[in-house]
């Protein structure tokens, strides 16, 4: 197979580095490319160069931002005194999908794992205890995946914050809504028993 | 739900311009892309962005290309006689990827279909004619897709290069290989009865 153009190739080639784009979906979109007028191309390339080049990191919360305090933290109509604590950015857009928290966020740039030689030091947990330490969180509330980095995670926060005047919790985990109790998985309903709640009629 | 980064969000918007690529996979994309190094980032948009400002259409048979001639058409081992005109450079493509094909191409940039108001006019058809009419071409080969537009276009070709000394050839349709009978549509059998093919042993 002879390539015409090797500013086509090298084209499919980038995009099929996409997690889940392989080499023929990544000439499609190189074909769509082909097709679509300069000024358009030129927004997508630019739209891409942009995430690396102008976007920062919130320097209270760690998430992506266009300034230097993202506009959750800098929104007064947020509830500066409730801050709920996330593996990344992805996990903070669901947890804002939901339209269930008012609070602000702090984002740790992923989480504990020995195994891949990611320790707290590597993390954003040092300006979390500093900034529970300056007194004016009332929770801190811990949101992270349940997989064993995720416990583990948590478990290394709460310590380090048991000594401060603040609330912890975490995230109820049990039976999804919808799900059937016939097909959970047996850890999953085991724990959904042992952290049974008080039904209130 | 608040973004807190236009950059992000104007990023996930130009990807999900994609054929096939939603939202919720535009944003899974960035955040892929928020976690690559800076020059990996700003190899893919300048690979996006050379689609547009470097590519050229060759002069001999309108596909895209590097340089002025394509190095198909600019290649001695091919078979420069034997032309198989396409719709577009993904049908080109797909024929190379046989391996089965050692002659050049011709890409029309369409097919002919008066009901989306594209007319011979638009396409890359007068300077096919004038490419035969030059006499090096010994034979012409129609390799459009089996639909109406295909059919029409093979047909006004044909008819336009019906006076010339060339020989025009159609690509075989039929039942796909390791096709079952039993499941093949009826207008495929039917045809596929009609322009059966002498068996030879």
């Amino acid at each position: 197979m002879q390539f015409t153009s090797a500013i086509v190739e090298q084209a499919a080639e980038a995009l099929s580095a996409f997690p889940g784009i392989g080499r023929r979906t990544a000439l499609r979109l190189v074909m769509y490319l082909l097709k679509r007028p300069e000024n358009e191309v030129a927004g997508m390339a630019g739209a891409i160069l942009r995430l690396k080049t102008e976007l920062q990191l919130c320097n209270i919360c760690g998430n992506v931002s266009d300034t230097e305090t993202c506009n959750v933290c800098s929104n007064p109509i947020r509830n500066q005194g409730v801050v709920c604590v996330v593996e990344d950015f992805s996990d903070q857009m669901a947890i804002e999908g939901t339209s269930q928290f008012s609070g602000v966020y702090h984002i740790l740039g992923g989480l504990i794992a020995p195994m891949d030689g990611i320790g707290p030091e590597d993390l954003n947990i040092a300006n979390l205890i500093a900034r529970v330490g300056n007194g004016e969180i009332a929770e801190v509330i811990l949101a992270f995946s349940a997989t064993v980095e995720g416990d583990t995670t948590m478990f290394y926060i709460a310590k380090k914050l048991r000594s401060l005047p603040v609330k912890i919790s975490c995230i109820a985990r049990g039976i999804s809504v919808g799900g059937e109790i016939e097909y959970a998985d047996e850890i999953t309903l085991g724990r959904s028993l042992l952290n049974r709640t008080e039904y209130k009629v």
